[in-house]
């Protein structure tokens, strides 16, 4: 997956990296700030808005631990401050966005989906604003493409939901042990924080406490990126459910006739044998609360071997695992630094 | 499915009918003090624990709606205070009380799981302490059991998942459009009411705020019930989310080849054309909030023609229409009224 | 405190009212939908948004149980709609609005602040789009001002905080139990609706759910309104707390040297011997699960008779006791209905 | 506050120390784990349950921060495995076991309150199995107390609502700001990992969502403690509010008359010049979401001259702040470390 062609890191090692965050104020962002800040290996030299008309602003909640100012957006200036870029936009300003920085030099890791699909008319109906894939770009699924990862020009992190479901469905794929034309279901349950920090109705307090909603049916744009990386068509359906951060996705599929509880077992544990934030719990399901504020992903599953039926759940915490905590791990692996530094 | 030798009704429609709760202190149980002490059609004559040894108590929430007090559980006096008793039990109580109270001439409606199912095999699995099916049993998923209800002298009422699940999933079963040999996917979320009032980790404030468990996998007692009414296997994974009341299903299925949208459409409409607490929503995707405290069932479905699948999303108040509500409707047609008293 | 020129009631008591709703989308305008579609003496002619140009829409949560069409804002069809017009609008429109309702021979219950204050100079700080009072204005805390409702031409309800607060504070006040000079604190906690239905950063999800925050320190309009009944200077301090529904008012004051607690339950439980929605616990405090969905507020209190200090600790459902519940309770005196009418 | 005689720090500075926990099942002793496990200067050697009966488990939301076994308590066993020992543990389990590991040579930190009350009296009121305070006994409100911790043989850690509340009083109370004889009022929020693991009716989930209850009126025991730092009566009233953890307390007292604004700035500001987890928000109120997973307190607070009113928020998270991470600042000072060492 990764580009042939990209410079292998040249990055010193034992150096500390300077590094930017691009749209600071939301979600996503300052988790990123609040896991950059105290990296060992990575120097936060500037944060911004995600617009140049940001009101330059700080943020409470990270007082003593960054205190800088969140300032307007200036690409030349972004450029200049730091070697790597952390792009925490909507998918329309990263696809203009990524470009420029890269042109610039800078080593960008995009936390949007403006560069997740590798397919051109895939690419064009979902992320219109993307208007070619930049050479260098390695998706960032860090479990299953670390070897790309340091000579990625431009890292592209997974979306919540295909992290939480990949890390539990791919294993399966790979190993060939999914039934072929059976359906693969992933039906996912995700905080309100998903929806981003744009207040609307649909992340109003009061539409969402006490109430669970489905949403996206048939149209949301993980699908393609599951079905990407699993290399066969899902179905996919997001659901918001009434709590702050966090996703369990409950994944159905059928299995190979034949296919042993055994085999599933060690297809996952093979799969998983060196990633050291993915914790499986076999058969004991897995609890967002267990995960929460950690980049951990944690998955657990049956087998029917009688009806050749197997269930997978697997809980993140999305703006960790699922968004600012995996950028970090992928950074690391730019960098040359283990994959854990920062993040325990 | 209405025993044929089973009494008719002979309460005066017109009159005031006597009516007592076992196991009043629950959530269900609270709920059927609720609804029947304001009943036009019903006079609460006593309210009980669910044990002779319980506690004699008062329902705080409840004050100016119904002051009585909630006294130990007897019997013989339960039998001479009302013509028709709810029962809000576990299971395994309910199996023991019911037939003394239809010997003793009262007609019951028991919320518990102990008299759903038909099959001796099934039931002796998942319900052991229920030994035989009573005469005049009716399952009271009133929608589609409304013409055998006047007559039962027990109403068993539908656990809170399945009523979810089959007023949308059924009318598609019934009209042959679900594809033969496939999957039948149930995914359904439940508040933490669902677990009942007993305190234990599980129900525990800390362990559900914040979080999403999914439990029960292969093995909850409300998959028979589902199949049973289908005819079909299911599979059937209930989760519980952070709110207190409330259930949402999400069903996943395949069509028989070649079905339209249209005929989709028409088996569900046709089915609910006299349901006046299931309420349509076709492809906006219903929200537990717009169900909560209410008797409303509302379903929503999309189906994608070019693939052959369907996925329903039903939502409803897990203790109104899902316990007690329901209860009260079967009730009302119990005794000849309009299944509406006393629920709007 | 009614005016004494007002028209008395000319309504016929056993008549159907009509009865219209201004600002019928928000979250006290849809509460006033359920309770007037299925309220037995009144019938809803017409609900409209809180603008000319508002959207036409329907209210999902609402259908079967009203199943109109929120209309946009036309003044003069409300005029001919309706014999009494509900206004849940903020208060600078309710001040434009209620007057030429009056002019038009319509009677108001309005929801807003616009009308409360009294006092010219506070009511010119905290509502300056209030221009004059109008004549035949009454302050509809019920339970205190229930003689001068039926002649009202407007009736002004309470805030939800003054509602809470004042049930339990005012009978103190009025009694002469109160110490002069001490002070009078009131610390209320409020879910989030009471914060409006408008997406702003304060009313998303994510800034609330885990979070309680204080506001509107020394500065909330709802001060001078409680102040107003009591008679005297109250320190008050609103915080938002992550629920949808409820206020929970806590308030500690100073008794006159030498006050028992008999004398305080004396004069709280003459206060209250006629008021149907409130109910006293004594020194069982509240909680606002008790009156949720529901027109009660509970009271409760403990006096340390040793250091003369009193806490008072008082619960609504925020959107019914303290705005459509209490808004209906007055229209039913207005019209000459017992004051619990549809609203048990 | 420390005891004079007791033998200074002996510990190395720069050595690593060995510490075990007792009661690491309950919500303060898990994070007491998870915060020691990654310390970096404490060797985490023994986690226990609270009793010797204690089935030992494993704790899944810390796999790979701590994959060690929680083992029934062996206080023999503890001593030898520990030179700190962590007391997360009911009082009267405190009580019990503090003074035999003293014996044994160890220095004990106590999260419980058996050892926070200096008076006889009130102590054998408030905490009966508290036979006498040992020698060495320090009480840790970090941030007034630090001189005395070195030499501590005993930290007894202050309650969660002690620390939230004198962390903002205190101050004003030594600069000698608060007024002779009037009230000091202190209305705490909590989260309801407050009331603890065990289950019960006061922590089930739904009698907790969607409501907010006030408790221990006139009764808590850290009234007492509250009392004791600041040196007068106050009074004390804490909440649960629906969420896991944080604490929010407001304050409301009199001012000595002639004090202004910038002499309560001036107090608070030079009590915390030296207290790197108190951040000052002034004017602008704090929210728990800004304190939430972390040592910090925030502390706001408005003074109105006119009147000789101050108001005082702090927020902290009562699970770290107001325990575990207070008690690991605690430990940092008897080691002679940094005071933030491990909690940033």
């Amino acid at each position: 997956m990764a580009h042939p062609d990209a410079t292998t890191s040249t990055l010193t090692p034992a150096a500390t990296t300077t590094v930017a965050i691009v749209g600071a104020t939301g979600y996503a962002g300052q988790e990123l700030v609040r896991l950059l800040a105290r990296h060992p290996r990575a120097r936060l030299t500037m944060a911004t808005g995600s617009q140049a008309t940001s009101t330059p602003r700080r943020l409470p909640a990270l007082t003593r631990i960054w205190d800088g100012e969140v300032v307007p957006l200036d690409l030349a200036a972004v450029g200049r401050a730091a070697e790597v870029v952390f792009l925490a936009l909507p998918e329309a300003a990263s696809a203009e966005t990524a470009p420029a920085l890269l042109d610039a030099g800078a080593r960008v890791i995009d936390l949007s989906g403006a560069f997740r699909l590798r397919d051109d008319a895939a690419r064009a109906k979902w992320y219109p604003a993307t208007k070619a894939l930049p050479d260098g770009v390695v998706y960032g699924l860090t479990e299953f493409t670390a070897a790309a990862i340091p000579s990625a020009r431009l890292v592209s992190c997974p979306g919540c939901y295909p992290t939480a479901s990949l890390l539990a469905l791919q294993p399966l794929a790979e190993a060939g042990l999914l039934a072929a034309g059976s359906d693969v279901i992933v039906d996912a349950k995700s905080g309100v924080s998903g929806a981003g920090k744009a207040p609307s109705e649909r992340t109003h307090f009061c539409e969402n406490h006490g109430s669970v909603a489905a949403y996206g049916l048939f149209g949301h744009r993980h699908t393609p990126e599951i079905a990407q990386a699993l290399g066969r068509d899902v179905t996919f359906m997001p659901h918001l459910v009434p709590l702050d951060r966090g996703i369990l996705s409950t994944m159905y599929a059928r299995l190979v006739p034949g296919t042993s509880a055994a085999q599933v077992r060690d297809a996952i544990e093979t799969a998983h044998a060196r990633s050291p934030f993915v914790r499986l719990t076999g058969d004991t399901l897995p609890e967002i609360k267990h995960v929460a504020w950690s980049n951990f992903c944690d998955i657990g599953w049956r087998v029917d071997e009688a009806s050749g039926r197997v269930i997978l759940v697997s809980v993140i915490d999305n703006l960790i695992k699922g968004a600012a905590g995996q950028a970090v791990q992928n950074f690391n692996l730019l960098i040359g630094a283990d994959e854990r530094t920062g993040l325990l």
